[in-house]
């Protein structure tokens, strides 16, 4: 088959590999439908994180069921199924409190050892812990496909970003950035009932989805600017702030328009934002919760609601390409041509 | 009348000074009838934090209201009142709620403006807000007195770490620091319902009070070693973690020690730990939480139980001394000779 490897900073190629095979008797073998191009994926194709060439590309997928392992219950050939970035068992003592990244025999997709979701299949472990079954009912409907794939990833860390900020029904909310991640805190605040949602971003063709997903408010400065207009137009700070960047200057920032006893859920993989202002989180008592987000769990809910039509993240998916068009898609959005690729196999 | 002074880095002064008095309708004044030395007073007196010569010293104090404002209502003159170690108002949206450390018209004792609580008195503002009547029953009860005091500050600020960390019944929690604070920690997170209370220390004579607190097991390793003693005790790290120090070792060792979804309840004055390990953190969505103590809100529940005989915090309080015996106070808590003085005036 042909896969996504790096190569390169700067560089992925699309290539040929072996086709997956059951390697244990709780594997799936999965033929990819739809995939997508991360943001985070843009950190190893810009050189970071040690990523070495042939490493295997892309955490975000969905496609149909070829082939299941001997004690594969739940899922069944044919199925379509989504899958969560991680793989997971769904049965030791994290999965059972919903935090499957944290699963003591789970796994991400791509990298050195696993199958990437930019290829044309994928052998997933742990099928009946990580996979989940899309109903039959929205087979055909490319529009609902497009919607539900950012579930996936980006659409759930955006949920666990206003979970992890306490968001309450009638609430004043923060989201810094404007990424696909942002953009889907922001629909995910609202979902959660958020009254006000204030968007810190500099895009105006993401700002105008950002409205469309509900915000109220759109902050185009930056740093110190950002904070005196936010503090000005909150009278003090927000109760919650949807950290979705991972910089030092957004962390910065969050601390900044937090009010006292507020809380900042960050998702934005830290990148530089080692060094915080604990004095002055201290001082307000601060409150900071997040992380890798256990898309997993969040996944019922969110594709349910998908699926009902009441939650629809897939303006965010701005460009499709194939799989010979992935390159071009991360050249897009390393360029910020584009928000988020989707790769319609 | 006289009150403590920081003098220089290693000299505090009791001097005269002019007797306090009414100057807002809302302030009391209180004759203090005992007072603490505060892990947190060693700061300023070790030369950190800017403290300048001739300001006042003390934070944690009780005493007998001799005069109220015109204003006051709830407090009465000949009460024996307890004060947290700030003042607040108890009706701005910060106090309403519990956060009375961030109340718009508070402040802090000590220091350039206001009195200090190691004096023969104190002017307190906002008194109606800041002060709690201590019940009659226990006045000539000098046990009970001592008892009492604690929860000025350290029991309370203990407690803090406690609720912060999400201590729950049957929990295992570990506890960094064996000061006062971190004494106090052991015993809130007892008081809560933890089965298993871990303390991090090294000195035998706080271990001790650990143990007789509820401590049920005490590493005195550091740093690597700790870390490791405590994840294999607790197969894997603890969902609490109760850090009462404030360095960037002990905020390295709480990191590393909490397991996945797990809590730091952080109290300890940050000095030194701006730089954390954000990505130890989003990997295992470690939630960090605390800051400075809104002790007003935990003082009635905390007094009650006090006053009922079911919480002793006093064996944190090993010297005492009188007004005058203050800087030999501060030298003893320096040096480490006593873990926290009362002063008995």
């Amino acid at each position: 088959m042909r896969a996504t490897l790096y190569h390169a900073p700067g560089e992925v190629r699309v290539k040929n590999v072996p086709d997956p095979v059951i390697q244990q008797p709780t594997d799936a073998i999965v033929r990819i439908t739809h995939a997508c191009i991360c943001g985070s994926d843009l950190w190893f194709y810009r050189g970071f994180d040690g990523w070495q060439s042939g490493w295997r590309m892309g955490h975000e997928w969905m496609g149909i069921v070829e082939e299941v392992g001997s004690e594969v219950r739940k899922i069944k050939q044919g199925d379509r199924v989504l899958a969560p970035f991680g793989f997971s068992d769904g049965t030791c003592r994290y999965c059972g409190r919903g935090l499957q990244t944290s699963c003591l025999k789970g796994g991400f997709w791509g990298g050195a050892y696993n199958d990437g979701g930019q290829a044309e299949a994928v052998r997933a472990p742990l099928a009946d812990g990580t996979l989940v079954v899309v109903p039959d009912s929205v087979e055909g409907d490319d529009a609902m496909l497009k919607a539900i794939l950012p579930v996936t990833d980006v659409m759930s860390t955006g949920h666990h970003a206003a979970v992890s900020a306490g968001v309450q029904p009638g609430a004043t909310v923060t989201v810094i950035g404007d990424g696909a991640v942002g953009l889907c805190g922001v629909l995910a605040a609202k979902r959660l009932g958020a009254e006000r949602i204030i968007i810190l971003g500099r895009h105006k063709k993401r700002l105008d989805i950002a409205r469309h997903f509900g915000a109220t408010d759109v902050v185009t400065s930056r740093d110190e600017q950002a904070v005196s207009e936010v503090l000005e137009m909150t009278n003090g700070g927000v109760e919650s702030v949807l950290e979705c960047v991972g910089t030092k200057s957004s962390m910065d920032t969050a601390i900044s328009i937090a009010c006292p006893g507020g809380a900042i859920g960050y998702v934005g993989v830290p990148h530089g934002s080692e060094t915080i202002n604990l004095s002055q989180m201290f001082l307000s008592n601060i409150i900071l919760r997040g992380g890798i987000a256990p898309v997993r769990a969040y996944i019922p809910e969110l594709l349910a609601d998908v699926v009902a039509g009441k939650l629809d993240p897939s303006p965010v998916l701005d460009l499709t390409v194939d799989l010979d068009g992935v390159p071009s898609g991360y050249a897009a959005m390393d360029a910020r041509e584009a928000i988020k690729v989707m790769v319609r196999l």
